[in-house]
């Protein structure tokens, strides 16, 4: 029995999320179905791939991940199918693979070949990717869907700066605690530290200087960072919500100084 | 294995959703079951018959769609259980089964006969309506449920008026990206237009005077109408919320003029 | 095929609920996985409780009930599972363990033994919880997960207060119906009863004299009290949202006079 997870902006309390789980028992009844959200904003790429880069490593190797996210049809718009780090993608080439895959290679990639006029389709995402998702789930070798492609549409994203003894970077999202986490990964904290003590800037004047292990380490109520579930720079209150009570909100930037 | 699906009222975040589940998988740990919505607004009857009309059809043949909606005792109330278009729907006999039906007939409706007296069960839809639910999802007749009746009942919808070149409709729905959904089914539309150029009229002065087939075919931020995912007219904002933008709400009038 | 449900604060427009299951999956692939809810307000453990004290004897003996509220180490913390009314719960031990047994007593109570070193590690709920529940959910003995211990870490609930002739009691909950529940329980009312007529008592001078069986014997809109599918007394307005109509919230006083 394979694994298919959604992540969409298609909501609850429509029938669409409904409409895309329907047609995919309905081409594969056996088959183990996880949400990972469809409480995406509507058509926010970025967020979309965030969720998706910190939930899939989770999953079983194999794992199909149908990303429903701006697949309507447009002139000149493909659709395509992905192997990276033994997980398979399927959505629309809008930007989002290229943020998935960061500076990483994909292992596969394809663009799916349509046997349909899609502009006369209304929900390609219950229909195309449905059926991409599907082939892949069951088994079926990747290279059926269509030709293969070399690098998927490319979106950017701002990286963090590195300047001196800076790395400048900013908030990417506020987790439903209130939890404020930046782009600043832990691999890049840790090349840039070198073992250094440090300084986390944020707001007017607001500094923290300790990296924590978990939200426990200081008081109720008290403001710590710490690299969270998600692998990035976070910052926190314990039992609180950082981003109200500090007022740090998405693009906001924040600095991390390294103290010779 | 057979499939359930689930539209109630219930919500999320209480208990009730999950009492329901424990409730089916207690007398059948292996049926699929599908949440297409517990977000219903509450005792919104017109609401859930659009959703599950819109999402039953995804589903194979012989699902069994239990409704949640306004299922609790009172005097003179029944349950009934029906068959219609390969697919069956179980859930108090409130109204909602008109709708659903519309001008069509059911294949089969029976109803629930009771060997309990409902005054005294608290949760009529754990309980009668999941029995029923899962004996049908079993693979057994409707018919060992209770007597066959003819009609249920009546619940009155408002429908287009039809007048020389006109069809006069209003908004029945508003999605979660803000689509304007009308009561215009395609199939209205397309016997009233034989062939004909038309207007969109709504609000004061605005216009729409072409179909589109997809979003992404005007610019974004700007108006299109289509038969969209839910064949009903819908008028749309390119990556836009169209109820808020255009100022158009549920029930406002919207009308179509047909030109010669 | 084992079942699990899981019981959190984790959201569902996070990714974090997605990793945990398929933190699950990973180890279970056949396990069914059931959400009793995720939207349990954040550390709120007096919520999830009632939740999970309401829900979980709707699903089979045996299953697992993961509780994700407020998992995170902190020093001295311990983790436990419980045997209980022949259902297993697997959380931290912070006192929902205490509020969900109430006066009962658990069949088994075990301190799950780690391995690992917590503080190091981000998503106890996802490692450590995970692989507890799995293991149950498996069928293996609750034994091996560590040593046994006598009671639960003891969390103080207000309980009702019996004086004379009445009983004082509190809003506990308010439900997405606006249903205001309080916690006076059905035993504890019928005990202090003795078959006598009552008077409920709450604002100012508000009351309801009679206990009604379902929401739909008053008209609508109108009050009503009842003990409804939660087993606690319930004060209601039959289509209408109580708590905002009565202007009765979380903590308010009501009180049962009991006449001679």
């Amino acid at each position: 029995m394979g694994v298919i997870t959604l992540t969409t902006d298609l909501g609850y309390r429509d029938f669409y999320q409904a409409a895309l789980k329907g047609s995919i028992i309905s081409l594969l009844p056996n088959v183990r179905l996880i949400d990972i959200t469809h409480e995406i904003p509507s058509f926010n790429i970025q967020h979309a791939a965030f969720i998706l880069q910190n939930a899939y490593h989770y999953f079983p190797k194999g794992t199909v991940h149908l990303i429903g996210i701006d697949t309507v049809f447009q002139e000149g718009c493909r659709y395509i199918a992905m192997k990276f780090e033994g997980h398979y993608f399927v959505g629309a080439d809008n930007g989002i693979f290229s943020i998935i895959l960061g500076e990483k290679k994909a292992e596969q990639l394809f663009e799916i070949e349509m046997m349909q006029d899609l502009r006369f389709l209304h929900f390609p995402l219950a229909d195309i990717l449905v059926k991409a998702t599907c082939h892949i789930a069951e088994g079926n070798p990747i290279e059926d869907l269509g030709s293969a492609i070399d690098t998927p549409l490319q979106k950017v994203t701002l990286l963090p700066i590195i300047e001196n003894s800076f790395i400048k970077g900013h908030v990417s999202y506020i987790d439903s605690f209130g939890n404020v986490i930046s782009n600043i990964s832990k691999d890049l904290f840790n090349q840039v530290q070198k073992g250094r003590n440090f300084v986390l800037h944020f707001k007017r004047n607001e500094t923290i200087n300790k990296m924590s292990w978990h939200y426990n380490e200081v008081s109720e109520g008290e403001k710590l960072c710490l690299f969270g579930i998600s692998d990035y720079l976070e910052i926190a209150i314990n039992k609180g919500h950082a981003s109200n009570l500090l007022g740090l909100y998405p693009d906001e930037t924040i600095m991390v100084e390294f103290l010779d």
